[in-house]
């Protein structure tokens, strides 16, 4: 690691700080700009002097104290870029890409931040970025996540302790606008975080009557705890050290717990601690929402007991009110000092706060501990009596001491997490990203989630934004999870197959056959789309047309198929995979019109994955002809469909055809349909994203570029302007390219071949250039498209736009929503990427195949698969691929390698060299 | 099918009634008696006049008027036995062994009974039978039942309307001789059935005001749908004819219907119909439970609403009280006559039972169609926003009409019930048996249970017998499931599993390792064993020590093992299966005590599956010491778990070794107790049933004969005396006859011997005598376990055990019980005989075993089996046995006939010709 520096002091004072160990070498732009590079403008120094030592950027870190010398470092591929805030322009520094911004040199802990990749640390309290950071710090364990709230704040403008229960969702009634609508919510659980301090008689911390003297949270991503590290003082100065740790059990699901050691410094007497739970909570972490109503959980009781010296209790009950799921809390605090158990608990209530009030004291230097350990249950849980009986029997069950929960909880967290690392030899900062993402998948999606039919939530369990619902997101999750951990992928598509009714119901409602999956579901699969949405740039309530895209089956049927591809899990396919796939088909083939014109099928008044064109120019919501994607998606599910019906063979196939009443005149429609969609072109072959969008205007994207700055939400920024997305070529997001990004360049050229359109490899990359030129990237998941695709063509600026696409919730790039959820789909369409267009990783029908394309930023790629019953441990490297078998009893796969194939057993080894591709 | 009968006049009745067709002989007793057989006792003259044609017993029916004439045509192992009732005596007819009693010979449908192995048929109304009748005429679809009761009356002394959910439990509080429990039952949901009628102002049917002139109730067990066909006259001689038909759905889990056309004959007039719901319902149909609390439903709603002509609609909602489980109903009732839709429902409500009420002017030899269609959800489904909205979905997704519901019923139950028939040439009646069996185990458990985390519930969803609960039945069931759908015995093993938590706490509780599963499991996987049970006969509430049956985890440990085995489901194994095998392991681990006297491990205070033993002599609930069945199949297990350990390899075992933390200490110990637990001896080499069987009294078994008739309960006999079944050899049920009857008589001694115990076979064949001279038939469950002991070494005898075995519901021979549910174990035992004792079907870890031992009564017997991913069709004759794979592109299988082995490919044919074996 390389320290480059043009900011005034920093190389110094950082090198003087003993840091000798951890930077190979320290370049002090200062010193540097006098002596080595002269007349240079000071932002480019720092990537000039690190170019002269022949390191990759990436492998640097730069600090800068200038916005455009943050934005060019950026730019230059640092791998660490930190901004020092010397005027108050944190914000423009973030904006401009800093990875860190500190006040002051002294503040950064270089070690940290460079040396563990494992590691999120925020260093003091930023009430502007709270929000961005309780959801980054949530953890969970796929069926209960808690925000990295502080507890002893309760919601408010700053602090949104939100906790929440996979698959656990509510309706309620609101009117917005005149108009009355039902909107389905995840639901926010009361909150068991409640701990509140103070000293003597003085004030509570919660009230002011404590502050922070300093402030460092630490999300450890290798053990799956937070940790925060304070030094509190109360108006007389008396200090407190706190070190609180909490976890959401990965060991066992309905458990969470959060320690909290207090230590007075220098002084001795009396403190006062509340714990509780405060179960007056709404849903109110999403400012969009705030005219709906919010108040999810009725029939809430609260009962408190003291269960022995320096031990309390409360159980909490409560019942969603129109979904009637209940809800249970069992919540014990122990207080213990240094002579064991101290205090006896008072029970206290505050409107919904319910607590125990312990009176202690303290002396100085003697810590005190404050364990609070809690179990949550609902009535959608399995194996209960009731979701209080169940709540207590998992508290009774749990061991005592945070210690104890603390080794099982990394058990099996090690274990869960273990095949998902994957190493690069990218920055720390890269690495860091990489695994926090990992992390965060694994938080939202776990062996505990496959028991509790619950899909995958687009932004977690980490905040309430798209209301908790379901998009397509598991186009992008399921790759990670078909690779590594089948039997959750199964249940996540099973969540949709027991939604196959409600499909069917909205397929039927709408004149078609088959099943139509919702574009956003919640609880019972209906439609759960809202109608509006609220542009706050212009103050309007716009429709919301997003239900009309349709390609979120296609998404569905494909992740069915990759499942099965993966696991050749037949039972499965049979019993529910097929199923799936074949009312997909159905739904497209009833959608389908065909024109004797051109011989060809059409798909009409659709939308695709770009939500900025919901009609043509003039008729908004009006849906769109012939979207690209949905249409060879849709023949490429008609195909699947096929190769189903005659290549799986047997009873069982025979016995779903029965079952389904497949006709073989149904079977020859898909084939024909397959072959004989309409696909839209413009220009030199060019794909177009739907018929009629090459007669748009183009957009002046410098003009908006220079007027908004950030412009990735066009759609808010022209509905303000009184002007309409859908009147010009550009895109919110990939459209056109998710088919490059779907079905990889070679396997879309032999399709279309096959559909009867010759495209060749320049149209292809000229399709792909047009498209890049003109996406606004308002959606998380286009960079993560944009970087697979520009791997197979552009490796170095693929690794600039994964770059991008990994920094989208660490950076909150989209402008403060991650503040109300991580965006699930693109921190796991990062890791997709990675094997995927890196590796160059596809499951096919015989073989695992690879075409590595590694980035020139990187030279080494380490990480785990498992294909059909083998775990492959893979490493890729600039001259050679390596794939390890570990040992076992399980058959042998065939990996394939270009033109090389191997039959590899279990225990066995292989090397492809580069040579020889 | 040949008819003989010394009764007075019944072979010239029913040969003069045309049925020479039918039959290929008419004996007529009478004539017969004069000519042939004169001077022999008239009772053994039919069975005798049957020798003499060289005909097979079973394939003869024999009609006798003479209590003595029913007993001894029973023994002589007829087909079906007719007794005819001329003075009243069809208790003691029945009780005999009759099959069907009339009154007199014309009753007999002769076609229904002797040529459709499909149709259970009961004619007339007979109220001392009528809750048995219920009960065999339950139709289910594994997640609703309901019991086949008439839908113009409500619960009381004769009719049970009960509704059951599958894994619906709640418990209450209740006091019993100043003990207090909380008793957990599988809840009796709000009855969907009522459906009442009154001509003009007359009385309602329900109060008397129609009277039935004659009833047939049909069960079509080829179509599941239950049909009535009545006539009914009111006080003025006004006839309607009523034809009912009923289903719950095999297509949709949800829904149920019941379809009443009435038709007035020869009169015009007015009609009242009520149709509705009550509400007002209890758990009430078990006598001895009557002085528990019984309401399980609070917080009922009920909303009416009249939704267009004809139509009237109905939504119930309720929550179970302490589980607080949300069941909701909506139902529709229409009503059409010749021109179509019918009247206006008027809302009417009495105490629970809400109804509309349709009044209707009718003209002679018109019919009236009422449809009732009803919808039932709760909070414990899938996939739903609340149960109500589920509910009203469900009904709105019905299609229309009857027959819709039917045809799609139909579809979805033929695909099931196919590869479950079993076809034997035996007697229509012995077929018609195994028929039923089938179908009510496919009631109660179907792939809809595999989404409900149920169980096997011992009494079926048929009637609240056991209190629903789940004991150790699926050791006879799941062989049949594991053979023909997989999927589902998995999801049956997996409840185990996922109370693996509340059976590690059991064992903690009680100072061991590893997960003790309890005697009874309900909601929760908790101990859920009454303590109290009544005894009828004394008045007295005995203790219910039968918790102390640790053998219920063996089971759970063995069915997870077969099922891997009869589908090499690895990742199963894994992630569940091997967990329940290591806990169950650990368990008796924990449990077994070293005696270095005798270099052994004991497992003290246990019960066997025989509940007549509780304890030695004067210590009643202090355990047994060394039952043989507990000791060998804890060494099973250990060597099972053993053999996992080391012969499954993989990266996912080594998981599997790190998250229960298996040691290599801890897997040599389990070898080491797989071959050192101590079996008790007595006598020349008998298996003692436990260590001190031997040194009990004989009992006089001929003296209770005398005194009681009916001896299978001795446990309330002997209590009712002042004895106790502890003093004697003797047992409820087989206990170390379960050994052969779960391993096999080979296996059993190559295990034994494992062991250290050289057993001949001689031996093993004085053990099978000395405990059937001994066994009560207390439980149904032992003449299943008899029959395929006998089947090893005494086919004839065998093949009499079995029939018994396949009466004991249909004749109600446990004295009563049937009325509050089947027997499952029992019924899918009898078809796990035919499979595994009369094919001698076993799944080894490398082939599919076949050893037939085909009775002298079958000539023949065809079935299907599932294997891994092939599905045979096995057809065994006396000299050959043929297996078919279905075609399709699944992986072969061996199959092994005694030294024959085949690799069966699929599409593939091979005869095993008996010269060979």
């Amino acid at each position: 690691m390389v320290l480059a520096t043009s900011a005034r002091n920093a190389g110094a004072l950082l090198a003087s700080a003993g840091l000798g160990d951890v930077f190979d070498h320290v370049i002090d732009g200062q010193t540097a700009l006098d002596r080595d590079v002269a007349g240079k403008p000071a932002p480019a120094l720092p990537l000039e002097a690190v170019r002269r030592l022949e390191i990759p950027p990436a492998r640097a870190m730069v600090i800068e104290e200038s916005v455009t010398g943050v934005e060019a470092c950026r730019r230059g591929g640092f791998g660490l870029v930190v901004g020092i805030d010397r005027d108050g322009r944190r914000d423009r520094l973030e904006a401009a890409g800093a990875d860190v911004v500190v006040e002051d040199v002294s503040q950064l802990d270089i070690g940290l931040v460079i040396t563990h990749p494992w590691l999120l640390v925020y260093e003091g309290f930023d009430p502007a970025h709270e929000g961005h950071r309780e959801a980054l710090t949530t953890v969970g364990n796929g069926y209960l996540a808690t925000r990295g709230a502080a507890p002893e704040h309760r919601a408010g403008a700053v602090h949104y302790p939100g906790s929440y229960l996979a698959g656990v969702y509510n309706s309620l009634h609101s009117v917005v606008l005149d108009q009355e609508s039902d909107d389905e919510h995840m639901v926010n659980i009361p909150d068991w975080l409640p701990l509140d301090l103070r000293i003597g008689d003085g004030g509570w911390w919660s009230a002011g009557g404590l502050s922070l003297r300093s402030e460092r949270r630490t999300l450890d991503l290798k053990r799956a705890v937070l940790s925060r590290e304070a030094l509190l003082e109360d108006d007389a100065g008396r200090q407190l050290r706190l070190l609180q740790r909490r976890l959401v059990s990965m060991a066992r699901p309905n458990l969470a717990a959060l320690e909290t050691v207090i230590t007075p410094v220098g002084w001795s007497g009396g403190i006062s601690i509340r714990s509780g739970c405060d179960t007056d909570v709404t849903n109110s972490n999403v400012p969009e929402d705030a005219s709906l109503s919010s108040r999810h959980l009725g029939s809430v009781t609260a009962a408190a007991s003291v269960d022995g010296p320096g031990i309390a209790c409360l159980t909490v009950e409560a019942r969603t009110v129109t979904s009637g799921i209940g809800i249970a809390l069992a919540l014990r605090t122990a207080v213990s000092g240094a002579d064991g158990p101290a205090g006896s608990g008072i029970p206290e209530q505050l409107g919904g706060l319910h607590t125990h009030r312990f009176e202690l004291s303290v002396n100085a230097g003697e810590p005190l501990t404050v364990l609070k350990t809690v179990a949550v249950a609902s009535s959608r849980d399995h194996a209960i009596a009731s979701p209080l009986t169940a709540a207590r029997a998992a508290l009774a069950r749990a061991p005592g001491g945070f210690a104890a929960l603390l080794a099982e909880h990394e058990a099996a967290w090690e274990i869960l997490l273990e095949p998902f690392i994957i190493e690069l030899d990218a920055s720390s900062q890269a690495q860091l990203i990489l695994n926090l993402h990992v992390f965060h998948l694994l938080q939202t999606l776990t062996t505990h989630t496959a028991e509790l039919d619950a899909g995958v939530p687009a932004r977690g369990l980490h905040g309430e934004g798209y209301r908790g619902h379901i998009f397509w997101d598991e186009l992008f999750v399921l790759p990670v999870l078909n690779s590594r951990l089948p039997s959750l992928a199964r249940e996540l598509v099973d969540y949709r197959w027991r939604r196959l009714g409600a499909a069917r119901d909205a397929a039927r409602a709408a004149g078609l056959k088959g099943a139509l999956f919702p574009w956003q579901s919640g609880s019972d699969g209906t439609e759960q789309t809202p109608k509006l949405l609220f542009n706050r740039r212009s103050g309007h309530w716009m429709p919301d047309y997003s239900r009309l895209q349709r390609h979120v089956g296609l998404a569905v049927a494909y992740n069915a198929w990759q499942y099965f591809e993966a696991t050749q899990d037949r039972g499965w396919l049979t019993e529910h995979g097929a199923e799936i796939i074949v009312d997909v088909a159905r739904l497209f083939a009833s959608m389908a019109e065909f024109d004797p014109a051109d011989d060809r099928f059409h798909l009409r008044g659709v939308m695709g994955p770009d939500e900025y064109h919901t009609g043509n120019p003039g008729d908004p919501g009006g849906g769109l002809n012939d979207n690209a994607y949905t249409n060879v998606m849709a023949a490429w599910v008609f195909d699947q469909a096929v190769w189903i019906m005659h290549s799986v063979r047997g009873f069982d196939m025979q016995e779903l055809r029965a079952r389904l009443l497949v006709t073989a005149a149904e079977i020859e429609a898909w084939e024909h349909l397959s072959r004989r969609m309409f696909v839209p072109f413009h220009g030199d072959g060019i794909i177009s994203q739907f018929d009629g969008y090459a007669a748009l205007r183009e957009l002046d994207w410098e003009h908006y570029r220079r007027s908004y700055g950030l412009i990735e939400r066009l759609d808010l920024i022209l509905e303000a302007e009184g002007d309409s997305t859908n009147h010009y070529r550009l895109a919110k997001q990939a459209d056109v390219l998710m088919l490059l990004y779907v079905l990889g360049e070679d396997q879309l050229i032999r399709f279309l071949a096959r559909m009867g359109y010759a495209v060749t490899s320049a149209q292809m990359a000229a399709t792909v250039d047009f498209y890049l030129a003109r996406t606004a990237h308002g959606s998380t998941l286009s960079r993560v498209a944009h970087a697979s695709v520009l791997a197979q063509r552009d490796p170095e600026r693929a690794w600039a736009v994964f770059r991008e696409a990994l920094d989208a919730d660490l950076d909150d790039t989209q402008g403060g929503t991650t503040s109300s959820g991580i965006h699930l789909g693109a921190m796991a369409g990062t890791i997709d990427v990675v094997q995927r267009s890196f590796a160059g990783l596809r499951i096919t029908r015989d073989a695992l195949d690879f075409a590595p394309r590694l980035p020139v930023e990187l030279s080494r790629l380490d990480f785990q698969v498992r294909y059909r019953d083998q775990l492959l441990a893979v490493q890729l490297e600039r001259d050679r691929l390596t794939v390890s078998a570990a040992p076992g009893d399980a058959a042998p796969v065939l990996v394939r390698v270009g033109t090389q194939r191997v039959l590899l057993k279990a225990g066995q080894e292989h090397e492809f060299l580069r040579k020889d591709r």
